[in-house]
């Protein structure tokens, strides 16, 4: 049950690194919506490896395919199967991996849960399963946009590197004109050089990526369990090498009392709103019609090319070098999946909570 | 479906602050586990308000009746029904809101997802609520304890105070002798006397609560979208007035590079270990043996004594004064619900993991 | 997870026969429906074994007590917990089937199942349980009722007495004018003559009961493993003593060739019918707006008065005599659990449809 | 949700009868099963059209391709994708079906559900949806192999020639030796020559399928409302043109009495088990050891080849005549369906009942 995500809209993903390709199924899908083919690819370029110098090498074409559930360009309502096929199947590459558990990786926790491991290049935890976020990702944007809801990602940390001030100050629209998908050029310059210096070490450096969803209407997520944020932290904690969710005001916020950090409302020319937005949009579980705003920070990867010490499958002590390439900043590719599963969450929550009243 | 937590042992919860009571009904919780009363009472008793000078001085009896479930003191496998009856179920303490959205409440939120809301003292969501996870918590944690499964959390900041040692540094024993619930003495002094400040000005302060596990089996946790760590921060981010949720090195390990920051493997006499534990005990969503480690943001309660500004139900521009008591920080009384959270989220992996294999 | 029913409207049910009560939490109950406390009183009232000389003379009062989710006389859109409490909790009767096996009860599956057994009275696999359902179906009725969905059922067959015609040839408003809650006044006096005669030879009957679904939308039911009859079928044999369903023509139809039992489609003054309904209201898994209608099969209450041959605990061949008092058929008080499970049915599946169109 | 089967074992299921293929995901199989292709194929070509002069003339090659989750031959325990493409994409066949309502198929009820229909030659509604559970169930039965258990099925009843004895009268080593897959051969080349002339009138007829399982371990099934029955009949029922469920006596054992139907237990050297078997081997909803036996009946197929009466997609009255194969006899084809169903559900709670116990 742990392949899928979601729960009216639930996307049921498939597929290794190194066998035939990354596939899915989404189900639960409204009929009648427009697909745009062209946006989908777009979507999948921006998440595959090869965009730039501070990035993976490796080079992934990443073409989708889709299997059902689409017809005459509009969804059906039927389940929509879809699948990117692996074009680079070689796994003699990961033959030297075979022996041994990476460090920090899936490796030796998944052969003691299954007792068998596919050892091609991490298998299923590889973060090419990712593939499958994007293109059910894609798809919800599409949905959620005839809602006019927008939902923006970006770099807003690297290693040291960090963007001080919150969403607001910045021009999202300058996301997408620099190779680290930060909306600060002069910051987005400094991270691209401390990237390709920690690629030159062959060593690798994580960050945060900050998510950003306006338009979003209200009522939004449920009480109790199913609270809209508690289903996104959920989304972006199953992203591979993510490690910490905040939402609004998140831990930064500590310091300041209640009386400075409630959120009153006002009557803002017969909407209500709230002057301040320390909630992040999000109120009781449920969306309040403000923006809803959250980082998510992503350790290193753990694919370093200097060796490292680990034990081989007997248990004894060993080292490692692992060869070729490798992805030195996950953040800028990060974005477009973080994207996703928000995009994934928020259709699945607004077809939810058309069944709140008859 | 949103009122239930969990996957094989699931949690569904009933009950406002107001009404009758808060309950809930267990379900798929192991069949022939001996359940000690006095510890599950033990543990609603360390949530309930007015334990100490520095928490609400509300009273609550808070005793738990089971309802089904158990027979001859062992669980049967069917069902546990419970209740904690409210005994105090006046509620024109709450008249003066029924007409206004409280601030930073979800008041607002419930109005417009539900067309209808219980106006009595935050109704559902009020944190009452949580005694129902307790209760299961308190059933999950006598099942882990037969797994050699230990769970404990401590207040590990509250505003500006904050231990700075991860919690290898401290005897988690005198985590229970102050009211704080913290493990540094010294610290838990301060944070004492700075919440009495707080509550004395009518105000409130957030914190974090830390939370480690020890003795976890290696193999909980599924890969891709039922990563460990995914369901902890659902868990987590479920409880009222959580924030952010970090586990392993979390933001705090941002500016470490991935040679810095990857967990070596080891034998250590016979075993296989990691030599540091930046991971947080958990490697590609399944726990790897190591501690299991994460801390919980908690923000001010939004329930303050001053005057503040809002609108009522007709969007006109008002204020409001709340009346009587008030609770300065949540963080004390947050501690055992992380812990339940935690317990049943493990307990829940465990039996999910037995199905892995034949 | 399988004390739970439905998907968006989801009854989770508690509770043992000797224990303290039937309950259970309704979740997903749309916000802002009136309830009818009568109603639902008089719902119970249909299934209270003692409301005749036909049925046991067992005493029930059967008085539900509501926990949460209304408020003024409405649902709130929150969790409705609930319990009727078990009046009569003396197991004394039972000290004889503690050391035995009950032939065709779930005394042995569930000993070997759970290695633990509540042994008074059948405990959780007691028909008392269906209390709960019959709570969640008497609310659902009454959301189903805005939406112009009624629901009837009624005993078609005891033994070898049986209504020959399909449910158009009968008058439904007689249904409650007799004991056995059968439309055909001479066949429910033969019927009630047949089973006071079987319950005066301390043994037991079965029969049918047959279940008529009028106003249903078209549109309701999912496509593949949702069809509207896979859940009316698994909600009908999840009724305790059940063991067959069919709808429409069922195994009557088998002699039909295709171009006999096809419902070929005409315009009725402007709306789309069929003339004939051998699919019973249900195409492609989907309602079509024609009566729905299904049948299901009880069988003999498993407890009869006269010796029976069995093995104790250890396996050891005894005999076992029941004392006290049984109930000689099901029929009368099933017809408001089969219109109680196929209330939940249509009001889930009329929620999930709601969100099949954006 | 609904195009998913199961709960640990679940199958999610994609594809249309003129889209590019039939696949599916199976996630929750148990890691380490060696996978036998060929069995897989030659359950697929059981399913298949084309097998005999009674079946539909329609070639279908039905290859399947794993595109992940096995691994050096054994399952891996990540999730199975497959696919099984669609040869003949042509739908000019169809083009008469896009302006009308065929009689008693879905088209009618999906275009009001959905407001888009995939008309060509069923889309979604297809049988060979079908194809996805078959290569499901066929890897289910391997696993069910390794745990002692076999399920048998055949056709019982074609229209009005029926077997008159329970299955143990029969050699079930026969079934597949004739094309109908009846194990008495006099009744099967009854069955084939009445089919014969049905094809020729260009009509079709239904019939019933039995299946047998033996070897069920003790213990499996839920009590409450996932009871063993209720989960096979809601799989069953998912099958097209499925119109009726019974097990045990079903509808057969209504005229005797439960002095009569009652199973008794005896110790039959060192083991319980029943005299009788009229409870179909499921007490209380749970495996009893015995032989688990059960009926479906199917409906004969929606495509005849006379005209019939219809409405167009504006409702106005017409004819429609269909061009082409039909398949007259659903019943041979039935069979590894309705095995592949109860081979899901089985090892779905086999998996669960791992968890009732520490």
């Amino acid at each position: 049950m742990f392949n899928s995500f979601g729960n009216i809209l639930r996307l049921t993903s498939f597929g290794e690194s190194h066998g035939k390709g990354i596939g899915g199924v989404i189900d639960g899908f409204p009929a009648g919506i427009r697909i745009d083919m062209d946006f989908v690819q777009a979507e999948l370029n921006r998440r595959r490896p090869g965009q730039s110098l501070i990035t993976t090498a490796r080079k992934e074409g990443d073409k989708v395919e889709f299997l059902s559930g689409i017809f005459e360009g509009k969804s059906t309502g039927c389940p929509i199967g879809f699948i990117v096929w692996n074009e680079n199947q070689h796994s003699n590459d990961y033959d030297n991996m075979k022996e041994v558990y990476r460090p920090s990786h899936a490796d030796y926790t998944y052969k003691v849960k299954y007792g068998i491991r596919d050892y091609r290049g991490g298998g299923r935890s590889s973060a090419r399963e990712t593939i499958s976020r994007v293109v059910a990702g894609a798809l919800a944007k599409q949905a959620l946009r005839q809602l006019g809801v927008r939902i923006t990602a970006y770099t807003s940390q690297v290693g040291p590197i960090r963007l001080e001030e919150n969403y607001t100050a910045y021009d999202l629209d300058l996301i997408e004109t620099n190779p680290v998908r930060c909306p600060d050029p002069v910051k987005a310059k400094e991270m691209e050089e401390f990237i390709f210096k920690i690629k030159g070490e062959g060593d690798t450096i994580g960050g945060v990526v900050t998510c950003v969803i306006k338009g979003c209407p209200i009522g939004l997520g449920q009480p109790v369990f199913g609270k809209l944020q508690a289903a996104l932290a959920s989304g972006m904690l199953s992203i591979n090498a993510a490690k910490a969710f905040e939402y609004g005001d998140g831990f930064k916020g500590l310091k300041q009392k209640g009386s400075e950090q409630n959120d009153v409302f006002f009557n803002n020319c017969g909407r209500i709103e709230t002057k301040t937005n320390h909630s992040g949009g999000i109120q009781g579980g449920i969306s309040n019609g403000q923006d809803i705003f959250f980082r998510v920070a992503f350790k290193p990867v753990a694919t370093v090319l200097m060796e490292q010490h680990t034990v081989n499958l007997d248990g004894v002590d060993t080292t490692l070098k692992a060869r070729g390439r490798h992805d030195p900043c996950v953040l800028p590719r990060a974005v477009p999946i973080v994207e996703a599963m928000a995009a994934m969450t928020l259709l699945d929550f607004y077809l939810i909570d058309r069944t709140t009243q008859l």
